[in-house]
């Protein structure tokens, strides 16, 4: 993508910038208020304005592609598309909430394979009538949570589509061999990092039309994810994880895939992921918090499996253990529940 | 993203994959027709099935994030999304047609920073009742495009979106200094590779409700440009270039975006850039193929600046040269009509 060139079809509001020129001249002093009225390169001009990019993003945003640096010889890339009305709702999620949300989840992942983020690329996709605040909104919110996981906004692309899309794809730097589902054995630890439940039961509480004020910290969790990043970045590099994901399904379908990965049995211990920060929402809606607790994601809590003699680090929590066979079980027995997201399923 | 494990929720058809058995279970045979019978891990192994990953692509689907291969230690990255109806009509393209288009688009940049494409993700987004068809071709179009530069298919992501979505995001191995728009010196010679004007032409054959068939090529130039890879991948690394970029909002644009960002004058030469094959389709639409040439997007030709006294390599074409001052001219004096692509010009 590149900055500063416009082509006048488009521009229909306070600035016109003439081909050949290279100079942008203001023809009215009217601020643009729709995408349209900024065009193609304004938005994106927009999207990057005044920020700045960390040393691991050697080129950004204005030429063909970007560049980044990767030390180790590797990089480590996930990517994940939100979809309005099904991913976040405008009526529910501020343009900053949204913006910050698609950094987090995919940040989360790439740090779920126990590497450092350094950069994002973000394709945007959104009607021509979309206000420009909307635009500075969802900005702020990406380059926030950018920044608290040390990294920046690379590049991207922006097009015009009927509703608003957000595709991002998230790059880090390995700090250790890369962390994956198939490492968990038989007499594992398995922990957890990060809340659970949170996001699920403030999605409950905006379905049900409640007062998004009379449960704060839950609603807010669901707008925006705080995936306990600290929690695996700052584990000492020489420290052993057996297996490392992020809760983004729910915990037992995330479990559940280290599970079959390693090709072992987990079993879930109820007292231990019990929050009872959740007690009050269950009661108000008449839920059972244990269903948000297992099989809500969104969270990106950050689970694990340990040596079993390892002591646990700092913000980890055992609530479970791995043993011979497959499958999930909780307390002992099979989960009866429905299990977590799918992105096909009937009403959804 | 994970392949493997399924949700109950969502297979209504030939496959339950059952939660803990770490199997398979076959209860019908009748074979999915749609996303939704498929679910979403199944048309996750659908995209992946008997493919397989380039030595790049060091980690690929099933894990957080795959891992690739940066031996420069760094990388180069561009994205670009597709929507529906937008940038592809299913009534003028073929599920194969799109994934290459997807793919080709976005080699095209990483090739234009002088670089070799390593792997790709992909974020796909569409309709529950899509058919799984529709997942097959495109899937083919997609590794087949990838296998065209040396790359493969390094993951993903599926959402279910109201509308077909394609986000690519291409990874690439520099190979020399990332050739940069800002290169271009004055006496430089301009010089492209490849088609110019073909998918604009085919866009119109298809747009005047045309046979396809009357003009085939430059149809088919439209459903899947083909980006001339091997005249810059095949470039000597010693070989000087100054500049470089592809042709993906038209000539006059794309290398107005050089002129640019190298604060130099560009002078494109008619004579140079004809292209007798397309003055039959100019004919029998009554339409001026210098402005397709000059102004059409999407065939990915690569347009780059050499020093004067360099011999052009294999497969490219003088066009233009640099000149101090500012702005395309062309044939010496500055072009009237619109200028190219722009993604929220009214109309489109």
């Amino acid at each position: 993508m590149v900055v500063g060139f416009g082509s006048e079809g488009s521009v229909t509001g306070a600035r016109r910038l003439r081909r050949g020129s290279g100079k942008e001249t203001a023809i009215t002093d009217t601020s643009p208020r729709t995408v349209r009225e900024l065009g193609e390169f304004g938005l994106i001009a927009r999207l990057n304005a005044g920020r700045t990019q960390v040393p691991a993003v050697l080129l950004g945003p204005g030429d063909d592609a970007a560049v980044l640096a990767a030390p180790d010889g590797r990089f480590v890339v996930s990517t994940d598309m939100l979809v309005q009305d099904r991913h976040f709702r405008l009526d529910w999620s501020s343009p900053c909430d949204i913006g910050a949300k698609a950094i987090a989840q995919n940040a989360a992942d790439v740090v779920a394979m126990g590497a450092a983020p350094t950069g994002f690329v973000v394709s945007f996709g959104c009607p021509a009538d979309t206000p420009v605040a909307f635009v500075d909104g969802f900005a702020e919110g990406m380059w926030a949570e950018a920044g608290r996981v040390g990294a920046s906004i690379a590049g991207g692309d922006v097009v015009r589509a009927p509703l608003l899309i957000v595709s991002v794809t998230a790059f880090g730097d390995p700090r250790r061999a890369p962390v994956l589902l198939s490492g968990a054995r038989r007499g594992n630890v398995v922990a957890v990092a990060g809340r659970l439940g949170w996001s699920a039961a403030g999605l409950a509480v905006l379905g049900a039309g409640l007062d998004p004020g009379s449960f704060p910290g839950v609603v807010a969790a669901h707008r925006v994810p705080q995936p306990p990043y600290r929690a695996v970045l700052d584990l000492p590099e020489d420290l052993p994880i057996t297996s490392l994901t992020d809760v983004s399904d729910g915990l037992l379908a995330d479990v559940g895939h280290i599970a079959e990965s390693s090709c072992v049995a987990i079993d879930l211990d109820t007292a231990a992921v019990r929050d009872t920060e959740l007690d009050p929402v269950a009661r108000e809606l008449g839920a059972d918090p244990l269903h948000w607790i297992l099989t809500g994601g969104e969270d990106h809590a950050f689970a694990a499996t340990f040596a079993a003699g390892q002591e646990l680090p700092d913000g980890w929590r055992r609530v479970g253990r791995v043993d011979e066979g497959t499958g999930i079980t909780v307390d002992g027995a099979r989960w009866s529940g429905p299990g977590g997201w799918e992105s096909f399923a009937e009403g959804r």
